[in-house]
Order: C-alpha cells, then structure tokens, then sequence
C-alpha cells in the first residue's frame, strides 16, 4: 500500500491551479490504487510559524536535554516530520510566487530539514558533514507559473528559483527521484494558458501510472 | 545625501552573524557620511505575514476600487514599498536557510512585488509584459552561511538558491547594482569560519568606500 504526502501551498483557494492539479493527481492515484493512505497537509492555508530563535534553540538542543517548553516549540515540526517519514510518495502542489517557493513552503522546509531528524550532522564526513536519514521517497512537483519558458534552455531557465531550490531541498528529505507538471502562461490568461492548463491535466494519468507501476515492479 | 533601508532576516537575535555584518555595514557608512538616514526593517523579528487569499484579492483590486477592509490588508505592504521606494541602498542582512532565503525574506519580497507599486504589468509588451517601477538601486547582500562553495565554480555552487534568487526578484525592486560580502563555514566552527567571519568584516569599509564615491561621482 502507498502513502502519500499531500502537500499544497497555494494562498488561494478554490482558485488556486496547483490545487486543482495536485487534487486531481491524488484522485487519479485513488483511482488506480483506491487502499492508498493519504495525508493532507495544507500549508497554504495553515502556514507553519515562521523559524524564531526559541524555535532554533529546542532544535538543537540534544533529545535528552530538551525542556517541556522545547517539545513545544517542536510538537508541529515533530508532526510535518512524522508525515514526511509515513510517505512513500510526496505529492507537492505549489505556485511560483516570485520566482520560487512561497514563503508558506519555504516554511515547511525550514521546519522539517532538522538535525538528527531528517539529516544527520558529522565532522568526521569532512567537507560534506550532513547527509539524509530518510530514503526512498519519490516527489511530484505540481506547479503553476504567471509566465513561462521555465524549463531547461526556455527564455526564463535562469529565473527558476522554484524547482532548483525543491531539488535541493528535497534530498535532505530523503527523495530520490523527483517528477514534474506544471502549468504556465497564467498571468497571460490566453489559449497558451488554457492549452498548458489542460496538457497539465492530462499528463497526470500516465504520470500516475508510470509511478504505480514502477513502486510494483520494485516491491516484486 | 544617502538613504539606507537597513534590513535584517535572521531567526537570531545577538548570535546572528548575518546581523552583526549588516550592522557593521551600516556603521561603516555613518561613519563616511554621519548625515545618512537609515530606515530600519526587522523581518527576521518581525515577519510579515504570510499572502493569503484576502491579500491576493486586494493587491488585484484597482487602487480606486479598494473598500477600507483591502487597504487594511495593504498597510504593511504600502508601509514596506514606502520604505523601499525611499531607499538608495539596500543594506540586506540574511542567512542562508536550507540553501535559499530564509522564509521571512521571501514574505517580504512576496509582499513588495506587487503590481502598480513596484512592477507594471502590460500585455502590450508581448512575452515579457512585466517591468520594475522603481530604479537606480544599489543592494548589498550580507549573508552568512553554514557550509562553503557557494561562489560560482565552486563545490557548492549550484545548491545556492540565496543570490540567485535575491538577484532575480531584486530587479522587480529597481536593483540595478548588487554587491555580496559572505560569511562562510558557519556549521563547521573551526578556523576557516573564524577567517571567513574576519574577512568578511576587513571587507565592509572597502565596499562603502566604493559604493559612496561611486554615488559622488554620479551626482557630480
């Protein structure tokens, strides 16, 4: 059975195109694989506080040292971590705000990328002291632009701070593979946009079924 | 005479090494030019708060059609341009965060870029419809950061989504000169992070020096 992370980040609501699309992924995947767990975590909505140093503080404080006012400042990161280590496959519904992740995103990387949680920290690596402790982990990046020409050698590649930062963000989360749909020309509200809304949409069947299939094939 | 906006985005308040840069910038510049003004913004303490739906809403909403309940929403904002717009030099002090901003500074890009304020948006212009407002500003990034490699050719080069992403959003804030003092090594405590600390510091009076005489020679 597969657990997936259900991750949005969007400000909007109901208007929001990588809901849309991050929805219509989890549903597609239900379709296919209908006892499949789902976790929602909605950061749009309920960002996670901003770091502070309180927060910062308990983090590196060692477990057996930490004060009850410590788990406190850490009860939600404990939460967003255990989430992260359930899934097999994070489902991550983002905008472009500005050329990157929304603050509301970056948030929820800064609160789960933790020493001894998600990476461990040693000297004795030399120049490269952190490493992941979780693995396996797959990542669907289900995004949405104002502009375009984002990807690889488009007029924009070099403005892409969104996909380059989740990258390597996301390997300090134990991913290891990471796919991607997005949807572009929003700002420009024409029938470049509707066209990219819907190749968008209907990427994500074959796009479920190529993960199913090969999540089978490794558990054989 | 020079107007500084003094920003700081650090979680920490005294041990911030970010902070300590930034204030030594600052500093340094009244102590070449003891009648500069110096505006003041703490994200780092004092994070604004994450976009949400209401926000989006009033941003979009034509000035001449806001009810008092989007220009509650916009205060802040109106209050940061204000502050930005008055600026000549943007003093940034921030800490690489999981290998970007740290979350409070895209909350206050993401609360800056905004449409009639500091980009217009027109479609007359074809692909590239959106163009900074504001113009002639100089930033200087002072940055501090855990591991090393950052620079370009360096082991690390491509995991800095910080400058990247600072210059790409800048530009929307009129940026059109941006100058980097780093400190290095943070995670590793040892003797290449004293030098970093140090160098850095020996760099600040350098840099106003040649950021003031510049602006002399431009006025002149």
């Amino acid at each position: 059975m597969t657990t997936l992370l259900h991750l949005d980040s969007s400000a909007r609501g109901d208007r929001s195109l990588s809901r849309a699309l991050s929805r219509a992924f989890v549903e597609a995947w239900l379709a296919r694989e209908p006892d499949a767990n789902v976790i929602a975590r909605d950061v749009g909505r309920d960002p996670p506080p901003f770091l502070n140093e309180a927060w910062v503080a308990a983090a590196f404080t060692p477990e057996e040292a930490r004060t009850p006012q410590h788990k406190v400042e850490l009860a939600l990161s404990d939460e967003m971590i255990a989430e992260l280590a359930a899934a097999d496959v994070i489902v991550m519904g983002t905008p472009m705000y500005n050329y990157g992740m929304p603050a509301q995103l970056k948030s929820w990387f800064d609160k789960i990328i933790r020493i001894g949680k998600t990476f461990s920290f040693d000297l004795a690596r030399g120049d490269f002291p952190l490493e992941p402790i979780l693995s396996g982990k797959i990542l669907v990046v289900l995004s949405s632009r104002g502009e375009f020409g984002f990807g690889p050698g488009g007029v924009r590649a070099d403005m892409n701070q969104l996909d380059p930062h989740i990258r390597t963000c996301s390997h300090y989360l134990g991913v290891e593979s990471i796919h991607t749909i997005a949807i572009d020309y929003q700002e420009f509200g024409d029938a470049r946009h509707k066209r990219s809304v819907a190749e968008a949409h209907a990427a994500v069947p074959g796009l479920v079924e190529e993960l199913i299939a090969g999540r089978r094939a490794e558990a054989a």
